[in-house]
């Protein structure tokens, strides 16, 4: 029997949203046991939604939020004025102790600058880092920062390797996963000041941690290893390109194979083969990236996910709870932070 | 009639090299017209390589070099104990005016530190440019820098911009090449100082040039824009996660159809879709990247290519300098330069 979990949901986030969202929490409650919703958003469109989903219902509490946080709000804005938005309300029932974790399809800008300035970051972490899984050719991996922090230094991207770790064992049930630097080669001499650093620092680390060194942008999907460490910058851009290759491939291999009758027939055939090598790559399995380093569990949908990305998003939320993430980050850290007394002072400052 | 041109060959560098450099010089001299070669490297070892080869060894001088490059040489030291390498000779050959251009498949750091030595940038231009053209799903499109600085200011991406519409009108036969800045988002408040500043400069030029604005990593696939500027570290990781992507991408179709008799008949049937389909995404058909900004063409192979890619990078090279590019990228650096009298100074450091 599972300890029972509250996920504060926004549920006015996301290109669909609320219907999505609705839909996705129906779907999750049937795959998540013991697992219960704080839903956030205008009752008057929620209500009428919640009604149809009467085993839904049993499960979520609806909360009033009078307004919502736009696409296209700068964070600045929405941290400024967004007290009473959805995504707001949300991040505050972590931060009051009334749920464990809040999920949100909404601007990834806003979320972020409202959760870092709510939650806070953990004891010796700078800068919270937003982690996923993504496919490669062996097994899955996590990959961070996808783009929380623009700048990083050689400590930003220790502690986002020390995090990652920890996620990996979660999120991947791995018992010892491997850590990468994501670079432009592998030989030490390669790269910008702040890899080099953070290479050395994690090579002599007294972390428990397997440390692989460099990767290549095509050792990531190749399954090289499996926390791939970067920058916000370059995180975001690889897995953008990642996406958007992906989505290149799929349409030129539906253009040949619907260019003739033949191969027509032949893609007709071969079918069951297409379906399950589209469902390898369907983004809506990776969906759910994690905002690590706060006082709380904030995950992050994509917002133009349907039903089925967004219940998975809120699995990766409830399986961080459960594994009780942030504890394990935050023993993790303090072993860090202890055995580099040079550094604490500045990872509090 | 054409101009005959002279290009200068790296005849040691390459995983393949020399067998591979001659059977693609072979290719090259029945697919190009007026292209005479002058070999650099070991005679013992080409001259039978070539004897074998007759057409070839009309238009195709040896040239004896004692020495080669090794791939995991460094380029400090290949550039101060390698004046007797078979890359370095083929560099000086243009620096001499005996070729109009160079390309090697060897060690790319060496050649770049070689080639910047040896060939100097020209005026106004600080930095040279690693650059290729890439497969979107629309027409290619030319991707700049993929590695030759890791570091780059602002200055440096207006710069690359710059060359980058240049080898686009050039490579690509366009007439007003589209371009973009890659970056986190698109709305001008993203990204780090470099993209920002460039773009404002981009945007406030009075070059000719047509530029788009910022591009994230998944409008690069899509074919956006027809040139795409980045820094060197982002540029790399970029470009090498999506050839590991496209690696991915086939491994798992394949797995797939070949996984049962239902899918193997599928597949089989289907077969000239998915010749095609492979030949779309061919490395060998983008093989061959520009070192642009030197006083000289310099084209580097890939080291892994076969003879038909080492035949499309000398191709690349022929096509830059029959089409007077170095000229062209002279005219457009001295119109910036002139209309931007407060960086004069700087771009002349």
């Amino acid at each position: 029997m599972h300890e029972k979990i509250i996920v504060a949901i926004d549920g006015m986030g996301g290109d669909n949203a609320p219907q999505m969202i609705v839909d996705g929490l129906a779907l999750a409650c049937q795959q998540l046991e013991g697992v219960e919703f704080l839903l956030f958003g205008d009752s008057e469109k929620l209500t009428p939604l919640l009604d149809a989903k009467p085993q839904l219902s049993e499960v979520c509490t609806l909360r009033h939020a009078p307004e919502a946080v736009s696409n296209d709000e700068k964070p600045t804005v929405a941290l400024r004025n967004g007290r009473h938005t959805s995504m707001r309300l949300a991040i505050d029932a972590v931060k009051e102790g009334e749920a464990s974790a809040v999920v949100s399809a909404g601007n990834t800008g806003a979320l972020m600058a409202m959760a870092l300035v709510v939650l806070r970051t953990l004891p010796g972490i700078g800068r919270p880092a937003l982690a996923t899984a993504i496919p490669t050719e062996t097994t899955p991996a996590i990959m961070l920062d996808l783009g929380a922090n623009i700048e990083c230094d050689a400590e930003d991207l220790v502690q986002f390797a020390v995090m990652g770790e920890v996620f990996a064992r979660n999120e991947l049930g791995l018992e010892q996963p491997s850590i990468g630097i994501l670079n432009v080669g592998v030989e030490g001499l390669k790269g910008n000041d702040a890899v080099k650093k953070a290479a050395a620092t994690l090579q002599d680390s007294p972390l428990p941690i397997k440390f692989y060194g460099f990767v290549e942008g095509d050792d990531v999907s190749a399954g090289k290893v499996d926390v791939v460490v970067t920058d916000g910058f370059t995180g975001n851009i690889a897995l953008k390109t990642a996406e958007g290759t992906v989505r290149m491939f799929g349409h030129f291999l539906k253009e040949e194979l619907m260019s003739t009758w033949r191969t027509k027939l032949g893609a007709f055939i071969a079918r069951p083969a297409l379906v399950r090598f589209r469902a390898r790559f369907d983004p809506r399995k990776y969906n759910g990236a994690m905002l690590v380093g706060l006082n709380g569990i904030c995950v992050k949908s994509h917002g133009g996910t349907d039903a089925i990305g967004f219940a998975n998003a809120v699995g990766v939320a409830v399986n961080l709870v459960r594994r009780k993430f942030n504890d394990r980050l935050k023993e993790d850290m303090e072993r860090l932070i202890s055995s580099q007394p040079e550094r604490k002072t500045a990872a509090a400052q």
